[in-house]
């Protein structure tokens, strides 16, 4: 990450963008706009990576939006807003440079020990910043005019498809539940059947009701279980208690309230029929985050001047728009994933695909230049 | 284990029985016959438990064969066989002392560590045993008329039913197979629900399965999913892995065999249906061992005479009873265990049931003595 950085900055410097890192260890390349006193349309996006990670979820939209300010400079075209660059720390350990922007950063994360095994807090000194300082990298509304941002789907609609851009409609919301079903441990030789209170048949039983449920309802909601835990968990004895994750997202916080109350009430029956109780313990929510018609529309003539096709999407995945929504007006672009394929070394996304997003993001910025004050 | 070893041969000499400890470690009390040549009658079980046990299973059936000695004893009643009583060790971990008697003991296990820090051969030697005499511990058909083992049910249905006597039909034989399936990991966010390939979700279509095709096949076999592992098991993380256990538990190997044929018929579809793969692994087979036909009229008989109900059924679970069955016509009577519960502290059955049960034990012994040569 350190190493990326220097080169990041260095590229930055070759855009003629006056570089700074704030005190959350953001990297910003600034360029001055025409008009005085209009505040900045920022692009940005991120280059750290998750473990074992691929090379284009993060710096497809950093290197990008550096791109579009390497080709302002090279054809000498003048904005009227100064134009930032942001290039985010942490994105994938939680957004943390992005949240110290928008002020969703709680203290208490600093102390927070990650993989690395330095603390959030020592990292934002590690890589540049001062955490101490906080309160500076922080900004208020009205502060960005708007925000847009490139990245590569993480799915694989558009390469299906045959789409060049997405034109995100939104960040889904994201509510998670610690499911707990407690039925009764017994001799799995010595138990008939007809005697069980067998916490996984429950829990199998209730993983196709969430797939059911979710399935069964229009939209484009996704539901998951993706962590079980069985107790006592041996094959000779009967399950006496099962802990499951649920995570339900859509654009849409309600939707996501509607379909969870749906299974929670299909759940009832699914316990009174297997002698087994539920409790459900909601342990994290991530609100939805809309994007801006304005810009979406913005990005949509952009495509159709480059002669590319789009498609209007939600984004599954979280992204730095998603902090950044509380300040300004955001937008995202996206385009196509080999394989819907991410956060793994085989992430991969055409040359020309890459091309066709930052040709977009530097249309769109223009068109935002002039209809944004 | 060796305290209670020592209060055990303490109260077969007060029972009049000349007492040995044989190469595997089992403790033998035996009380010899009136007619020359004929081989013994063994009466035996174990009095050793799994931790954090119980204090009836095994010792009901060791001490109940004790007392039934010491009954004979007291009435100086001369039996034509000589009697053995045989309290064999380490039933609990494998069955090691009944095994080493019917020649089953892989000479391989004794060098397995247990969790009480010694491997099975050093345990051999800590009981008094040899490890390296094994051999003169093993017998031959013949060398017993016949086996029986009083034993507390383990289950509910004896207690449910209001039933006095359990009169065993045979231990059930068990096969167990690990059963891996494999989808493919995804973003939970990014990934559509039409495009997954959830191996959760195909885990708990096998679990439904697993439970509809046992309960619906005539029969008391009993189907288990006991284990079961989800990887990478994160909540925003479609499940790519499931490793679980299957486990079919019948008198009846066919029966186990047509259960479980039943199962990977049905998951075929089930594949297609979720996109992913199931493989199927055997790693454990236990024989059913079925009593026999004399001995359980017997314990009929001795119930009847005694004025206590009786109910013909299977053993859930398995005993030592199993590993003499290679050698000899065995037969095994149950009394009620309370709640059903077993291994676990709270494991009971009431005085008055023990006392039934080494009563119908006594009277069975006396009958089989007239009719087995």
């Amino acid at each position: 990450d350190l190493a990326a950085r220097v080169f990041v900055q260095d590229l930055m410097q070759s855009a003629q963008l006056s570089v700074t890192v704030d005190a959350a260890g953001n990297i910003i390349g600034r360029r001055e706009g025409t008009a005085s006193d209009l505040p900045a349309l920022m692009l940005g996006s991120h280059i750290d990576s998750v473990p074992h990670g691929g090379n284009f979820d993060g710096p497809v939209g950093s290197l990008g939006a550096i791109e579009v300010a390497h080709s302002l400079a090279d054809h000498d075209i003048a904005l009227r807003h100064p134009i930032e660059v942001a290039v985010f720390q942490n994105e994938e350990g939680g957004k943390t440079g992005s949240r110290a922007m928008s002020g969703e950063l709680d203290l208490a994360e600093l102390d927070l020990v990650t993989h690395s095994g330095h603390s959030i807090g020592d990292g934002i000194g590690i890589l540049g910043g001062d955490p101490r300082r906080l309160e500076t990298a922080r900004k208020q509304k009205g502060d960005i005019a708007a925000y847009l941002e490139l990245h590569v789907e993480q799915g694989g609609l558009l390469e299906a498809e045959r789409i060049d851009i997405g034109v995100v409609e939104g960040i889904v919301g994201i509510k998670r539940w610690t499911v707990s079903i407690s039925g009764f441990a017994n001799h799995a030789g010595t138990t008939p059947m007809t005697d069980r209170r067998d916490a996984l048949l429950a829990a199998a039983r209730f993983v196709e009701t969430v797939n059911r449920v979710v399935t069964s309802i229009d939209g484009r909601q996704v539901g998951t279980v993706g962590q079980l835990e069985v107790s006592p968990g041996a094959p000779n004895v009967i399950p006496g208690h099962v802990t499951l994750s649920l995570e339900i997202r859509d654009l849409d916080m309600e939707k996501i309230d509607f379909v969870f109350e749906t299974i929670r009430t299909d759940t009832d029956a699914l316990a009174k029929a297997t002698g087994v109780s539920f409790e459900f313990e909601q342990f994290y929510v991530s609100r939805a985050a809309p994007t801006d018609e304005r810009i979406r529309s913005s990005i949509d003539d952009a495509a159709a001047q480059l002669d590319l096709s789009s498609l209007r999407m939600p984004s599954g995945a979280g992204h730095d728009a998603q902090s950044i929504a509380l300040l300004a007006p955001i937008g995202m672009i996206f385009i196509p994933s080999v394989g819907g394929i991410s956060h793994s070394p085989e992430e991969f996304s055409q040359p020309q695909d890459v091309t066709n997003g930052a040709n977009v993001l530097l249309h769109t910025l223009v068109e935002l230049d002039a209809a944004f004050d």
